[in-house]
């Protein structure tokens, strides 16, 4: 992804609020416990265009699969989405469950039906406890307002140690147009817990097949470059809802205008990915990994993860090791044949390994570059033209104690 | 892989030295310091066949491109290996470096040039002290003694906490035969450390393509078969040298006589990769995972490696958490398309989950069988009759302390 000017946007407040004609609200429904907020609904007042990427996990949960053939007709007027528990491994009670949950939500908001959409996150193996579900719903269509955003965000987060929304705003055909979003989880997480989930949402005018093609790039530059310990959820969404209501009588963006909307979404999605990696459990660190010379940025991206996820490699950051040694041999094991011959590694700014040879390098400045909050890691791999990036955390003992224990 | 009779051999002392004609010895040649042993020589008296089995990453290290290079010929009579540093990322000194390591064995025992091989473990990115691994191999070929084993399988480690050798023998032909082996370290290890590295002997009479085949086929069910933590060595090596001792006139097995002898390596290896998982960093547990109903045993393989290298499941294992919901969710990401209508997990003698329906089991049952010091996962992933198994420990706090750290 190239450098971008972000000049012609600015950040607000209100997050999935943000946008006209969005609502929303975060109840505490009792699958928490202890008054908890674990129930989070928004709503758009005008029908949306609507898109959803979803977990590549082959064992969906049953939301995912629910939502994910509900938008095939692209549109929607409301996202509910309750934590606590995934809905995943449920089977056909599961699917039942998913669509009661959708049907409640409409039925409530007397909207039509086929136009909300359901997400869940929590333990994975159990089943929804529907009764609080169905009178937490009621509760969250009685309090939807438009600063409902704040108790949205923090209904939806599980092990998220604090809520992750923003917002931004910028002027497109003559008018104030605005972007907001939540998000919560980086990749698995705690006791059978899973999942990230995120919600988008727009005032702007945009056909589904753009927006789609646009929601697509935005999360595989941002949602499918992170890692926190390589598991992959089966209840991962993104939702995004336009509901056009910054152009009353419709409107179609210039080139200019869609970059920029499209950068601004870039760095929304962006910026919550790096929130989610920097609340990543146990996480102390923040690993950014740069990959360049690959045949194509696919192959770059397979070199990026094979580090990104390597423990080794993620303990050494851990503990402040310089250890390029464990950086070569994840990129040896990423399945990519590369030669140490045309193989380098950067560690921060300095060059630790190139085409074959070890460098002089200074020590005490790798060693500084790896005790920063934020590692930068950069290597070539001399096949191509290709780049990509990933970003990951260091591995603490603290994930572990955390993950070997049930705390749920 | 079928369950096998193994009636028919009988476990002996001797290691490397059990066969006929075998030499070996460990020395001090000062890599790792404080005397301690880090020189290893095989040797044998006649010419042997030999093969090797290497890692797939493709930044082999210069001791591994060496060796494979020299054994397409299919001989050799002396095999060296030095722990401390693994002659890794080391370009072309350190490939200069490996051939000057077999130069000099070659020399030292007055054998043809391309009869030598060599190993090297230890930190990657660190040329080798030539000097005193020179010094170092002249001092183990004088060392060359029958009982050499005790010290030679010493001198191979790196963190490994206790030496690994084995031997076996059985009836052949009228003739008692011998095949035995020294192993070290499992999967990468400590900081920079690589490194699988095991040397197999045998006095029986094979050809070099009979013995490359059930190489192959022996190291694929057992050491192909382990993690640790998931991360692929530059280093890993496994050498094989058949001298045809216990046959002076030479033999050809019989049908019945070949099963016996490659089930004794078969059984040789697995026990000795049982062993590897065991000392692997950190771990207090062997996690046996098997998995049934995949398309072909190479796909089951794909299942059973995504749940051996989960970091959650090994967490969960840690802690004695039954979370079997991650073992779904690292089935699911596998690549393989498991559909939770076919899926079902047995946790020790008890099923959790089966074709979409969460099972009432008894959590006190499964607890037990997950706080066992070695704990049995089965999953069916209800495609086929394909079936795999993979071994694996958990993930320990002590694991990432150790790996944080840089006693090297």
């Amino acid at each position: 992804m190239q450098a971008m000017g972000f000049e012609s946007f600015e950040r607000i407040l209100g997050g999935v609020c943000a946008p006209e004609g969005f609502l929303a609200s975060g109840v505490s429904c009792g699958i928490k416990g202890d008054g908890l907020l674990d129930l989070a609904l928004v709503y758009t007042e005008k029908p949306a265009a609507a898109a959803g990427v979803y977990t590549t996990n082959s064992m969906k949960a049953a939301p995912v699969v629910f939502s994910s053939e509900r938008l095939s007709r692209g549109t929607a007027r409301a996202v509910v989405v309750n934590s606590g528990i995934a809905n995943s491994m449920t089977g056909r009670r599961g699917a039942r469950d998913a669509e009661v949950m959708a049907a409640a939500v409409e039925s409530a908001l007397d909207i039509p039906e086929g136009q909300a959409l359901v997400a869940s996150t929590g333990r994975i193996g159990e089943y929804l406890p529907m009764e609080k579900i169905e009178k937490g719903i009621q509760a969250a269509v009685q309090d939807l307002n438009p600063g409902g955003n704040t108790d949205a965000v923090k209904a939806i987060m599980t092990t998220d140690t604090y809520p992750k929304e923003l917002a931004a705003e910028m002027e497109i055909g003559g008018r104030v147009v605005r972007l907001g979003a939540m998000a919560k989880g980086s990749g698995m997480i705690h006791p059978n817990m899973a999942t990230m989930i995120a919600v988008i949402t727009t005032d702007i005018d945009i056909d589904v097949e753009t927006m789609r093609n646009w929601l697509g790039r935005a999360v595989e530059w941002s949602f499918n470059r992170i890692s926190v310990d390589g598991d992959m959820s089966t209840n991962d969404t993104v939702f995004m809802m336009a509901n056009g209501a910054a152009f009353p009588g419709g409107y179609e963006m210039s080139g200019e205008e869609a970059d920029l909307f499209f950068e601004t979404l870039c760095w929304l999605t962006g910026s919550l990915a790096v929130a989610l990696v920097k609340d990543g459990e146990g996480a102390t660190k923040l690993v950014r990994v740069v990959v360049n010379g690959a045949i194509d940025d696919a192959e770059a991206v397979l070199v990026a993860r094979a580090i990104g996820n390597s423990n080794l490699v993620k303990c050494a950051f851990h503990g402040g090791l310089p250890a390029w040694g464990r950086i070569a041999a994840a990129v040896g094991s990423s399945g990519v044949p590369v030669s140490t011959e045309n193989f380098s590694v950067v560690i921060g700014e300095c060059e630790v390994f190139s085409h074959g040879v070890i460098l002089e390098f200074d020590a005490a400045e790798v060693e500084s570059a790896v005790n920063r909050d934020e590692v930068e890691i950069t290597v070539d791999i001399g096949r191509g033209g290709g780049s990509a990036y990933f970003m990951t955390t260091d591995l603490s003992p603290e994930y572990v104690e955390f993950n070997a224990q049930d705390k749920s």
